[in-house]
């Protein structure tokens, strides 16, 4: 029977994080089952923040935002990337393993962003938190790895927070 | 800052397999990925067959079975577990790696079986494939993978066959 060579091999894995904890600990699974095997392993930290408000004056509710407002918002989502990005380091650097992390941040609706992204870097694996909110929100907002396991092509690995289940 | 301790640890991981190709793509997905890292590693197959058929006079098509196709069509049930474990287990050989294979074979509707055996058993994570089947049949059928990744408590691995997508 012709064994299957399980040599070193380059190996690239998307993990979604945001501010959730489960995110973080989904890092983590990821980091302590799928990276050490290999040598050249290569993880992309991928982060999608809330897309700009757009406001005008036909909005039903009406607002409308000073330039002030805008920019506070704008600040407040580039803290937002700098926090996740920083937590998310944090952990990787907990692992002493070799591997070499990339960022990217996208901007819109997290679903979407994800799958386009790992549509186009073409990882070998996705991994994610599972946002296992309640019926009622599920219901209304969808689950994003639901959405990514069913859209993207390559094996997709959904983490539960063990305290959130 | 606390290293993570990446010793080798206890692990035991669910594959669910059935007779399509795409779950015995994701058995060797997590031979290659997710087995070597640990050295004790429990793999447990689990092959959940379709229940027995039950016919009485009552049925809306009318159909009464005699003895002979009750058994012929429990062999057929039979000759498919043979046939998936042998399968599973020939694919497990061709990765030369530490791993004790136990099997379960569970019979009833899969979502179900496979949720329950993964509440009772707890493994450190399921694996399985997507059956990614048409928009149609999954919107009668559902997506078995979809609903083990809503339900149960661990990781769960979600392996599309790279040729069927």
């Amino acid at each position: 029977m012709e064994a299957v060579n399980l040599e070193k091999k380059d190996c690239k894995i998307v993990v979604a994080v945001d501010e959730s904890e489960e995110s973080m600990y989904a890092l983590s699974w990821c980091l302590g089952n799928l990276i050490p095997q290999t040598t050249i392993n290569n993880l992309v930290l991928l982060y999608v923040k809330p897309p700009p408000p757009v406001y005008s004056s036909l909005d039903v509710a009406g607002f409308i935002f000073s330039g002030d407002v805008i920019r506070a918002l704008e600040a407040y989502g580039n803290d937002l990337v700098k926090s996740v990005m920083g937590r998310a380091q944090e952990i990787c650097g907990k692992f002493r393993i070799d591997v070499n992390v990339e960022r990217i941040v996208g901007s819109g609706d997290a679903k979407d962003v994800i799958c386009n992204i790992v549509d186009r870097i073409k990882p070998d694996t996705l991994v994610m938190g599972s946002h296992g909110y309640g019926f009622f929100k599920r219901a209304i907002l969808g689950s994003v790895s639901e959405h990514c396991a069913k859209h993207v092509k390559c094996p997709v690995v959904i983490v539960k927070h063990p305290e959130k289940i």
